[in-house]
């Protein structure tokens, strides 16, 4: 975990999806120090001040947000209200931290865009199965080694356990949600971005269905796209939510990198029928099979790179077009999904 | 392994591929009679009769062709070959056995259709990566059993071994090799169509690249496509020739298939990074994890049936019109593949 010297405070602003404790646990690791949290919900907000004893719940947004010793603002709002609340933050001199989907349409990337050419501040997006997940940078940094040469396919598997009582009724609708591929696929399409270093990508297919959740017309359980790079690489990732209940996670995450002399296989949460440990990593190459298994070796950087680029004004963690182009991407997929 | 009562004798034309093997040990091993063989190559004869010390072989094709013994042709003569000598062989009364593919295009596929129409004879495909995997007929078994309620997608990677010095120069030839998702795709597609037991499927994608054989600018090292059935079932699949040496079998081909209610992933020839044993199958359920190795357990039940079908007259090992339809599916999905 990397650590800055600076003190660099945080403040909270929304938690409708448990994904804030993960953003929170990231940067308090980094050494961030959380100050401030304000959610409508006040069960919801003494769940959270009880995991985070100093943490001080507002009365409103507005005093997180004019608060001058906060730097960031984090939050995990529900997904049609996190660009309203991004691009306040930043007009208020605040960096910000979204849950993904950061954005859900294409209209409200440029709007951050915007705001960001004119006030100089970041609008980040955990897009944790990435970057939260030490099999998936170990993978990343094996690529980055050259041990399986140039990257030519990425396939994805990533399916999710719906819990489906437990989701709040906005989870199901598309316009608060914002739909299978901008939700869950934009996790997917930043890998691919991330593992082949491109960012010029289209995409070549995508579907969508809603094969089990009637009742819920607008929901789409199941989704699928095919990507391309400029360069002639291609990615296939399907996402869900039929994570059977006898696994022993919520979803068995897979990633497949074909690379032209060597692949990797992440196994990412549990390596299914075997163990239940994570970050398992298989690597074949022209001379080895090995597996990794790197729970607690690699660390994540992200953090501490975040921390460090709104010090610094660097883009160490993730460069902000980045972020901007794997939504886009993700957008354009969902929008033109055809529904199986 | 079924077998069966009556004397069933079968003769052996084209060994240029060593699937030829495969097929020949599969109807052994079902009890048939292995009775002649002809090859151009004497060398590749030569081999053969070693390895099948009760076999005679012949002075040329025809030799075989009228024999009234023989009930059935097997052939693993060069693709463009086959459809040729499948056609001499049932207007001569005899069933045919072909290694895949069993057709490089969608006219030689309407003349087998039709020579099957006019003579009863069957032209039969050898899908090796289901019929001869013992883990991926007992995924069958697990879905038919209703383990994982409705099959919604399948996601297959079947990555080869090149060993390009071995290869004949057909090989690489799109002419007279048939192109990669003709070829190995062929296989996937069968599949998908015996798991979701449909057979009306589209092509919503494909893709084919020369990534890494530049010096064979027909040849294709990789494909993907995506396919759909008519009830909305989806299936991904990508094939290629990028298997690193350091894996300690030809290929890590894996199936995935998703249902409503459960999941089965197959690992078929290896269990990489971890044991050398294959036909690994993991199924999770509503209620469990649980892993099979069914190497020994499943048999091989195609190679029998066959031999009753053509003793009986019946399809009980596969339907014409599911051979033909694979094929021909693949063939469309090659001919509509943009070069990535």
């Amino acid at each position: 975990m990397e650590r800055t010297d600076k003190k660099f405070l945080f403040g909270v602003i929304g938690l409708d999806h448990d994904h804030i404790y993960g953003m929170c646990d990231g940067l308090l690791e980094a050494g961030a120090e959380l100050k401030a949290v304000y959610d409508k919900d006040a069960q919801k907000t003494a769940q959270f001040c009880q995991k985070y004893p100093g943490v001080r719940p507002a009365r409103c947004e507005e005093e997180i947000l004019v608060n001058k010793e906060i730097s960031l603002i984090a939050s995990a709002i529900k997904p049609d209200l996190r660009c309203g609340l991004g691009i306040r933050a930043m007009n208020l001199g605040k960096d910000f931290f979204a849950d993904k989907p950061g954005m859900l349409t294409l209209s409200e990337i440029e709007q951050v865009r915007q705001c960001h050419k004119r006030t100089g501040r970041k609008y980040m997006v955990y897009f944790s199965e990435r970057i939260h997940v030490e099999g998936a940078l170990f993978a990343q940094q094996l690529i980055e080694a050259g041990e399986i040469g140039e990257v030519l396919q990425v396939t994805i598997l990533a399916p999710h356990r719906l819990r489906k009582t437990a989701r709040p009724e906005w989870f199901f609708t598309k316009e608060q949600g914002g739909g299978i591929i901008t939700d869950i696929g934009s996790h997917q399409i930043e890998q691919f971005l991330a593992y082949t270093g491109e960012e010029e990508v289209s995409v070549l297919h995508s579907a969508v269905a809603n094969y089990a959740n009637r009742e819920y017309p607008d929901f789409e359980d199941f989704g699928e796209a095919v990507l391309r790079t400029g360069s002639g690489a291609t990615c296939f990732f399907r996402v869900d939510w039929f994570t059977p209940d006898g696994l022993g996670t919520w979803g068995d995450g897979r990633v497949f990198i074909m690379g032209s002399r060597g692949s990797i296989e992440i196994r990412k949460y549990i390596n299914v029928g075997e163990t239940r440990d994570r970050d398992n990593v298989f690597l074949v190459t022209a001379d080895r099979e090995q597996k990794f298994t790197v729970t607690g070796k690699v660390g994540f950087p992200f953090f501490g790179d975040l921390i460090s680029d709104c010090i610094n004004r660097t883009e160490k963690a993730m460069a902000q077009e980045h972020v901007l182009n794997a939504m886009a991407i993700a957008i354009r997929a969902e929008h033109t999904a055809q529904r199986l």
